[in-house]
C-alpha cells in the first residue's frame, strides 16, 4: 500500500486576493498549523484549496510556498488538475520541481470527456513524471463520472497510486471498497472524501481520509481518522458526532463557503473566496460559531 | 429588439496548435466564410470556440484577428466565461478594446454558485461595459441552471439584452417563449442554441439562432434561419430535415468533435481539437461524409 495516499490528508485553503495573487505568508501559517498537529499528508490545491481559480504562476507560488512551510516534515500532494492535457502536464512539472511528493489529478471537464479521452489524458499525465498520482474522482464538480472498469484500467497504469473517491450512493463503503478491491493492484490505495463519511469510510477499510475540515481543525479530523484506524468505533462515532452540526452545514452551503467562515471564526486572515464565490451571511456565520462550539464541548469532555 | 441578438449567430471554431496558441491566419479565413455567407452575426469563442480551452493572451489574439478579417461587415459577440468575476471583467475589456460589439457571458463554475453569487457576477461584469451582453445559459457545460425568476431579474439590468437558451425539456418553445416573455423587457432577445431545435424555435418565435453548424456551413444554416423567420415552415422542415443526418451525429459524439471532423471533410486545416478531447475514428468521420453528401443532395433538389 502506498503509505503517501494512506491516513489523514488534510487540504487547507488557498489564501488569495480578489485578483487571486496568493498570500503566501498565509498559506504558510496554514500549513505549519497542519504540520505541528501532525497529519499524515497536505492535499495543496484541493477544490477548497480552489486550484480551479488560481492561475499557473500562482499554483506554482503556492507549492513553493507550502513546500518551504513543510519543510520535508509532511510530505505534499499538490492537485494539478486543468482542463488541457498539456496544462496538467505543465502543472505536473513544475509540483515535481518544487518537490511535491505527490499528485493530486480531477478530470476537469468543459466539453463532456469520454472514457477513451479521460484514460488518454491520465496515461499522458502519469507518463511525464515520477510522482506518484492519485486520481481525484469528483464528479460534482468535473462532471465526470469514473465506471469501476475505467478506475481498473488506469490502477493498473505504472505511477497512479491511488484514487480519492466521493461518497457512494447509499453509503455502501464496504461493497464498493470490496467492488474496487478486486479490480485493483493491492499497492493502490483507496480512500474518500466528503467529510461527513469519514468515520465510516475508514471504518469499511478506506485507506485515507482526503478531508476539507482537517485544512482548518487538524486536531479532531485526527483523532477521529486514529479512533478508525484502531477500529474504535465507539470513538470514531463520539469524534463524528461531536463534527454533526459542521456536516450539516457543509452540506447545506457548500464546504468551500464553510471553510471561510470558520477561517473567519478561527481569526485566520486567509481573505474572501474567489468571486464570484461570496462568503456567507451573519445568520450562517452564528451557526457556524454554534457548530464549533458543539465541537470544543464534546472535545473536551 | 436588439438587432445584435437577431437571426443566425454563427460560432466559428477557433484552430488552435496542442498547447493553446490560436491559428489567427486560420481563423480568419473562418471569419471570411461566414462573412461571404451573410450570417447576422459572428459568436467568437463560444464553446465550439473553445474558449475554455484558451488562455487570456490567446483568447485576445483570437478577438483582433476575427475583428480584422470580419472588418465591419459583420459584428462580433465573443464569448467571455471564465471562472472568477475578475477574469470575465478583464476579458470583457479585452474585447471591447479590439472592437467586439457584443458580449456573451457563461456563468463556468467549479464549485456550484448560488442564484446571487451568478446575479452578482453578471451585474459586475454588464456594469464594467459599455457593449450590450448576452447570457449565455448552458446548464450541460457551466452546471449552472438559470430560474425563470434570475432570467428576470438580470433582463432588467442596464447592458444585459439578450440569452442564449438551450433547448426545452419537452421541447415546448412556445411555451418556454410565452414564459420568459412575461418576465422580460419587450426588447430583450431571446435565442436558442442546440441546432436541431433551431426550425422549431425560430419558427415559434425566438429571437436568434446561436448555431454551431453555421461556424461550418453557414449556406444552408442561413437557409434555414431565413425560411423559419418568414414563417415558411415548410421550407424550414426540408432544410431541417436535410441536415438530421448531421443532428444525430452531433447528438451522439457531441458537437465540438463533430465540428473537427467536418473540418476535415472540408479539408479546412483547423488543426486537433484540446487534448483531452479527441478526433473521431474512421468510422464516424465516414458517417460524417455520408451526412454531408445527404445535406448536399437535399440542397441541390
Amino acid at each position: 500500500m502506498s503509505q503517501l495516499f494512506t491516513g489523514l490528508s488534510a487540504f487547507p485553503l488557498t489564501p488569495a486576493d480578489g485578483d487571486g495573487v496568493v498570500d503566501t505568508a498565509m498559506l504558510g501559517i496554514l500549513v505549519e498549523r497542519l504540520v505541528a498537529a501532525g497529519v499524515d499528508s497536505i492535499g495543496l490545491l484541493g477544490s477548497t484549496g480552489i486550484y480551479a481559480y488560481l492561475d499557473r504562476t500562482q499554483r506554482r507560488r503556492a507549492v513553493a510556498a507550502a513546500i518551504e512551510a513543510a519543510d520535508g516534515r509532511v510530505p505534499l500532494i499538490v492537485g494539478i488538475g486543468a482542463l488541457r492535457t498539456s496544462w496538467a502536464i505543465d502543472l505536473a512539472h513544475d509540483a515535481e520541481q518544487a518537490g511535491a511528493s505527490g499528485l493530486l489529478l480531477a478530470p476537469v471537464s468543459y466539453a463532456a470527456l469520454t472514457d477513451g479521452e479521460a484514460a488518454a489524458h491520465y496515461r499522458a499525465v502519469a507518463g511525464t513524471t515520477p510522482l506518484p498520482l492519485c486520481i481525484y474522482n469528483n464528479p460534482g464538480t468535473t462532471n465526470f463520472s469514473f465506471s469501476d472498469a475505467l478506475i481498473g484500467e488506469l490502477a493498473a497504469l505504472p505511477g497512479i497510486a491511488a484514487i480519492k473517491m466521493p461518497l457512494p450512493a447509499g453509503e455502501d463503503y464496504a461493497g464498493e471498497l470490496a467492488r474496487l478491491r478486486a479490480t485493483t493492484p493491492e499497492a493502490f490505495a483507496i480512500g474518500y472524501s466528503g467529510d461527513w463519511g469519514a468515520a465510516p469510510s475508514l471504518l469499511a477499510g478506506g485507506d485515507a481520509w482526503y478531508s476539507v475540515i482537517a485544512g482548518l481543525l487538524p486536531e479532531p479530523a485526527l483523532r477521529l481518522t486514529r479512533a478508525a484506524q484502531n477500529d474504535d468505533s465507539d470513538e470514531a462515532a463520539a469524534i463524528d458526532a461531536a463534527f454533526s452540526p459542521l456536516w450539516s452545514l457543509f452540506k447545506a452551503h457548500g464546504s468551500l463557503r464553510l471553510m471561510y467562515a470558520i477561517a473567519s471564526r478561527l481569526s485566520l486572515p486567509i481573505g474572501d473566496p474567489p468571486l464570484p464565490i461570496m462568503r456567507v451571511g451573519a445568520d450562517i456565520l452564528a451557526a457556524v460559531e454554534t457548530a464549533l462550539d458543539h465541537l470544543g464541548a464534546c472535545q473536551a469532555n
